[in-house]
C-alpha cells in the first residue's frame, strides 16, 4: 500500500511558481472536482486544483508531487460514469479543460492533432467543415477527447467503425515521474516494440498524463439513412440483432432501448418523435438504426433488405429517417436517455457490461428473471450492435446504504453472466473506482496481478490517480 | 543481465516425462530451427526442440524452464525477417507448428477459433468457404497466425483493413510462469482494465506464448479489380501516392515496386506479365492498385476516377485486371518479391521503416542519394498505401564483414532520416535481434525503459525469447 503526503503550504507555494495565480484551493476549488456524473460514488475533493494550460507545466507540477509522494488525478469535462476522474485520495486535482485546442490537421494523412481538453463535439463540427468524420461517437458529446481516450471510449458508430483506440495514431504523455514521452507515431502501421500507445489507451490516468493526441479521420460518408424499428416487447426486439451480422448489413449504428427509457427522454426534451402504439399493439422495445455509404442506390437496396428481414423477425413497423432533419430528431431521443433517467432518479448506478451480441437476448431474460429480488426498478438500452448494454439501477424512495447494499448484490450477479458468456465489465464507461472489485472478480488474480505490474512499471510512487482500475485504496 | 542455465539430462528427463519421445536434442533437431528468413543474423541452435501440442503441454514445460532459469523460444513457420524466433540464447525451442486446427467458427459474431500454428494461407481459404476473409495479408502466406500476431504483421490490405491487431478479439497465453491466461474476449469493445491482449500483439513472444487466438472476420466483398500501372521513374510514381487518400479513393491495397525487383520476381516465376515499355519509354516503377466493394457500378465509377487521376499525374498507362486470372497474375508477381530477390542475392538485409504516405518521396529520393557511398546494391518496394517500405540491401560480391559494417551505417542513416519524417522503425516485420539498436536508437531511453520494465513485470526471470526487442544479452 502505498502512502501519501499532503498537500502542505511549502508544496502550494512550489507550484505556484510554475502557474501563478492558478492553484486553487479550499473554498476556491470548482466543488464540480469532487465528483463525475454518477454521484453515487461519492464526493472527495482534492486539496488543489490547477487548469494547466501546457505538457511543460504539467512535467513541472508532476515532478513536484512525484518527490513529495502527492496523488495527481486528471479531470477532462468530468462526464465520467465510474468515478475515474474523481480525486479519491485528495491530492492534485489536474483539469485539462483549458487545453482545448485543434492544433493542426494533415489532409495527406487524413490525421488531426489536439489538446487532450478539446470536447468530443467540437472535433465533430469541425473535422466536419473538411469533409472529415471523426468515428468514435459516444453518447455524450461534451466529453473530452483525453478522456474518451482515457476509456476507450465506444459509442454509437463502433459497430462498423471500432471504438476510439482504433482511431489513436499518437499521443505526447507526461509519465508519474514527469518525464516527457511520446508514444506511437503518425504512421498507420507498426511493428516497433510493445505498444506503450495501446497501453495507454483506456488506463483511465492511472499510468501517464496526456497532454497532446494525433488521431485518425476517415472521409465523411456520403449518405446516412436511419430506420426506428418498434417492437412488442424487448425479446422479440434483442433477437433480431444478430440477424444484421449474419445477413452482413454492416449497420453504422444499431441501438435498442425499452419503451420507459424512451419516455424519460422525450420528456426531457418535450418533444416526443418515436411511435407508442402501431396497428393497435402497444410497443415495448425500439431498434434505431442508421446505414451510411456513399451511393446512395446501394444504401436505399440495403436499407430495403434490412426492413424486410426484421418485419420479418417480428417488428411492428419501420418508420424511415431519410432527411438531416428527421434523422436528428430520431437520435435527439437516443442521446438524451442518461438525462432523461437522471432527472427522474433519485439514487442511480449503472452496469455497462459488454457481450457478444448473440448474448444479449439471454442476458437481459436472465436481468428481468432477478429483477423482482430487489426494490429498486431496472431500465436498459445500449449498443445492441456490438452487445454493450447500459443497464441502470434506479430507486426514488430507498435509503443510500441499503440502495448500494441491493445493487452490489444485483451486479455481482449479472456481472457473473456477463462473464459466462464471455463478456467483460465495462465496454465503454471504464472501471474508475467504482468497479474495481467487478474487474477484479470477473478477470482473476492473473490478470490484476500482471495490470499492477505494469502500474508499477510506470509509476513507482504510485502517484497517478491513485485508486483506481487495478489498484484499491 | 541475466544469467541462464544450461539444458542437462535431468532436465531433459523432466520435459520427456511431459512430451514423451517429443524432446529433440542435438542432431536429431531441424536445423531450421536455428533460423529464419533473414540468414544474415546468423544461426543459434537451440539445445532441445520441442513440437508441441497442447496449451497444457506448453505451460508444464515452461514451468520447468522459468524453475531452472532456461532460455525458451517460440518459433511458429520460421517466416520471419528480423531473428525473433532465432534462439540466440540457446535453451528450449518451441515449434507450434503441429497445433494447426482451426477450431471453430461464431458466424453470428464474425469470430474464428484457431491454434496458434494455423497458417495465414489455410485460414484465408477456409474462411472464403464461409463467404469470409480474414483482411490481414501479408506477403508471406505461409506464415502462423501465432507469428502474424507476435509481429503485428500487416500486408497488402493493411491500407484499408488495418494490420493484424485490429482483428485479434482474444487469445490464450502461456505466461513466463507457466500460468495460463486469457486475454481479451469475444466482444467488439472493451474498457475493462489494462489492455493486455494489445500489449502481447507485437511483443514477438517475448512475454507469453499465444497458444489459441480468436481472430474477427469480414464479410467477403463480393467485387475486386486491380489496376496496374506503370511510370517512367520511382520519384513520379510515389509522388502520386498521397492524391488516393486526399481523393478519398480508399483503395484495398496499395503497392509500389521498382522494376528491377519486378524483374527478378518475374524471371523467378518464369511469367512476365508487366509491361516493360510504355509508347516507347521504358517503365522505371510501377503502382498495382486494387479496389474492393459489394456495388460494381460504384466501384467501376472509383477506377475511372482513379486512372484518370494517376494518368493526369504522369502514368504511363492504366491496364485494368477484372478476372480472378488477371487479378492472380498481376499479384502473382508482388508475393514473389523477397524469394526473387533471395535468388538472385548472396547477402542480403532489410530495413521495414515505415512512413507517412506524404513523405514516402523525399524518403526515398534521400535513400537514393547516399547509395552511392556504400558497395551494395539497393531495391526498393512496399506498401505505398501506408508508407510501409521494405528497402533491401544486396550484395553478390562483398565479404561478410564489410557488407555488415556498411549495411550498419546505411541502416542508422536511413532510420534516422525516417525518425526525422515521424516514422519508425518497422511498420510489420518486428525487431526481433536484427533490430533492437536500431529501435533504442530512434525511441530514445524512456520508452526503451518502459518496454524494459513491461518485461520485468511478465518475465521476472527473462527466460522467454531472450535478446529481443528491448532486452539486449
Amino acid at each position: 500500500m502505498a502512502e501519501y503526503n499532503k498537500v502542505t503550504t511549502e508544496i502550494i507555494n512550489e507550484l505556484e511558481k510554475i502557474v501563478p495565480g492558478r492553484v486553487m484551493t479550499g473554498e476556491n476549488i470548482n466543488p464540480d472536482y469532487a465528483r463525475d456524473e454518477m454521484p453515487i460514488y461519492g464526493k472527495h475533493m482534492p486539496e488543489a486544483a490547477i487548469e494547466v494550460l501546457s505538457t511543460e507545466e504539467i512535467s513541472a507540477i508532476i515532478k513536484i508531487c512525484n518527490l513529495n509522494r502527492i496523488p495527481v488525478t486528471v479531470r477532462g469535462a468530468g462526464t465520467g460514469l465510474a468515478g475515474g476522474a474523481v480525486p479519491v485520495a485528495g491530492g492534485v486535482l489536474l483539469s485539462t479543460i483549458k487545453m482545448n485546442k485543434i492544433i493542426s490537421y494533415d489532409l495527406e494523412n487524413l490525421l488531426v492533432t489536439v489538446e487532450p481538453g478539446v470536447l468530443l463535439n467540437d472535433l465533430a463540427s469541425d473535422a466536419a467543415k473538411h469533409g472529415l468524420l471523426y468515428p468514435p461517437d459516444p453518447g455524450e458529446k461534451f466529453a473530452t477527447l483525453g478522456g474518451n481516450v482515457s476509456t476507450n471510449a465506444g459509442g454509437m458508430r463502433a459497430v462498423k467503425y471500432g471504438a476510439t483506440r482504433d482511431y489513436v495514431r499518437s499521443m505526447t504523455v507526461v509519465l508519474p515521474t514527469g518525464e516527457i514521452a511520446r508514444f506511437g507515431s503518425s504512421v498507420s502501421k507498426t511493428s516497433s516494440g510493445y505498444s506503450l500507445l495501446n497501453l495507454m489507451i483506456g488506463s483511465e490516468g492511472t499510468l501517464g498524463v496526456i497532454t497532446e493526441l494525433t488521431l485518425k479521420l476517415i472521409p465523411q460518408p456520403k449518405e446516412l439513412i436511419s430506420l426506428v424499428i418498434p417492437f412488442e416487447d424487448l425479446e422479440s426486439c434483442i433477437s433480431t440483432v444478430p440477424k444484421f451480422t449474419l445477413n452482413h448489413f454492416r449497420p453504422q449504428a444499431l441501438e435498442f432501448f425499452e419503451k420507459e427509457i424512451l419516455i424519460s427522454s422525450e420528456e426531457y426534451l418535450g418533444k416526443a418523435v418515436f411511435p407508442r402504439v402501431c396497428d393497435g399493439i402497444e410497443v415495448g422495445a425500439y431498434l434505431l438504426v442508421s446505414f451510411d455509404g456513399d451511393d446512395m442506390d446501394s444504401l436505399l437496396t440495403t436499407v430495403e433488405k434490412a426492413a424486410e428481414m426484421v418485419l420479418n423477425e417480428g417488428a411492428l413497423d419501420v418508420l424511415i429517417a431519410d432527411t438531416p432533419a428527421k434523422i436528428k430528431d430520431a437520435w435527439a431521443a437516443r442521446s438524451s436517455f442518461l438525462e432523461g433517467i437522471e432527472e427522474q432518479t433519485k439514487l442511480l448506478d449503472e452496469c455497462d457490461v459488454v457481450v457478444p451480441t448473440n448474448k444479449i437476448a439471454p442476458f437481459l431474460t436472465y436481468v428481468k428473471s432477478i429483477e423482482a429480488e430487489f426494490d429498486f426498478k431496472v431500465k436498459s438500452f445500449g449498443h445492441a450492435g456490438d452487445g454493450n448494454l447500459h443497464i441502470y439501477t434506479c430507486s426514488n424512495d430507498m435509503e443510500l446504504d441499503e440502495f448500494k447494499k441491493q445493487v452490489d448484490v444485483f451486479m455481482n450477479k449479472i456481472y457473473e453472466k456477463a462473464t459466462e458468456f464471455k463478456g467483460l465489465v465495462s465496454g465503454e464507461h471504464g472501471i474508475g473506482f467504482g468497479k474495481i472489485d467487478y474487474l477484479a472478480n470477473t478477470l482473476g488474480d492473473i490478470n490484476i496481478r500482471l495490470m499492477q505490474n505494469i502500474k508499477n512499471a510506470f509509476d513507482p510512487n504510485m502517484i497517478l490517480n491513485p485508486g483506481k482500475v487495478c489498484y484499491k485504496l
